[in-house]
């Protein structure tokens, strides 16, 4: 990864991702995480618009986050991701959520996936989609 | 209608869906209509699964919402529908809102739709699929 | 709990809950298990409106969710949950749901919870609220 | 308006906004005119939190939408805003979201809005708060 160039995934928090404690509410988080899995598959070359071209879903085996700080509207947040335990056939993303208007450490999570064709059936990459097995391979245990 | 038989959409407002103002965040009305909508289309007998095993989908073409009283978390509302303006192929749908744990009227809202194919192209029901056409003659400018 | 008496959390997805992939998206299911466990709150004795009342709310310190089986548009689910670990301040709640239309476990999920004030402050249950910790107390460890 | 400084809001859809017919759920438009409104906010110089520090909130008094090309997963929107009908108390906003990957008009829309305060009574701008009403009436009829 070239430091230089590289931008964590980042936004605000919008109003509509509150809930009535005046915080966002906790399955935001589960959202976001999935935002910045897609910014980091686009960044590593291999978008999710050419997961879908291949033939290709990439759904949810399981989802977690611990949540240490709240964020609140229009508060700004940064997440940076990892790619763990790739497979050929599955992997999972490790994600930090950094709020950065209260400069906390807002919480952690942690996505696993496989990858499945369109009848949801699982894709060995290493044979079907060298370049996709290639490119994650290339990205293991990476930092963004 | 029979009326010792029907009872309107009704539920009670989840947490999630509360805002950081501490009432029900407006976009969920528009959820809402849809749950109410589909509710409606089962007990009128052409639930929406029936639409998609014809082949159909119902996309929106607009929505609108007047907001006249909050629901808070945790309050039951009701939701009254009533269709209108059905040409076989376009239609609209009427909402009446109801907080029934504050006892107002909380909101009136009102969608139109387009019956079309998987490839977003109009269908006419009239000819195509005259039990939808007819079911939906029938249940035309009647309150639900 | 009264087996002739309960009946475990239950409703069918909604067409907004499906994503892209034609079923709910993973984030829903832990909106699902706040229905449920507020549902289960209102059950055991304690609503959330009396937990508000008290001045209390009840964040969210960590959730988790495993998905097995997928729930699709208007398919029923049903939740069932279950109080672990509660130590007067700290609780969680482990859920199982089950997709009754495809006859599948499709998720099994955990959250965590601690009580605080309107501050975010950790409250005592013991002290402060003797009733809310015996209810809790009573149904620790019971499914629900 | 400076025409060289101001960017319209923009941003990609996400793959949790899309619903089953693999486009962007409608309630979402209604979500991403919040988002495009509070940008604009801060874009003429009042930002939400500001108006929240003010002692003030803004709810939605009604919306609509008119949908007129989907927009996917993926794809890059913009919304355009315009600040319609200000009397103090009381304004509506206009909203143009153009599909920028489809170049494509996607919908039209448009919501009005009260000043109340925390306990959602309105509030007179002009007496109270002379810098919000001059700040909204420098940039009426303005298209952003």
């Amino acid at each position: 990864m070239s430091e230089s160039k590289y931008k964590p995934f980042s936004r605000k928090a919008y109003y509509y991702e509150t809930d009535g404690m005046g915080i966002v509410h906790h399955s935001n988080y589960i959202r976001w995480m999935e935002e910045a899995r897609i910014y980091w598959l686009e960044y590593i070359g291999y978008p999710y618009s050419k997961v879908e071209q291949s033939g290709l879903m990439i759904p949810v085996l399981s989802a977690e986050c611990e949540y240490k700080h709240p964020i609140r509207f229009d508060e700004l947040f940064e997440i940076h991701t990892m790619l763990k335990d790739f497979n050929g056939v599955r992997f999972s993303v490790e994600y930090r959520i950094t709020n950065l208007t209260a400069d906390k450490l807002s919480a952690v999570g942690k996505t696993s996936h496989c990858f499945v064709n369109r009848d949801f059936r699982p894709i060995r990459t290493k044979r079907d989609f060298p370049e996709l097995y290639d490119v994650f391979n290339d990205n293991l245990n990476v930092e963004f």
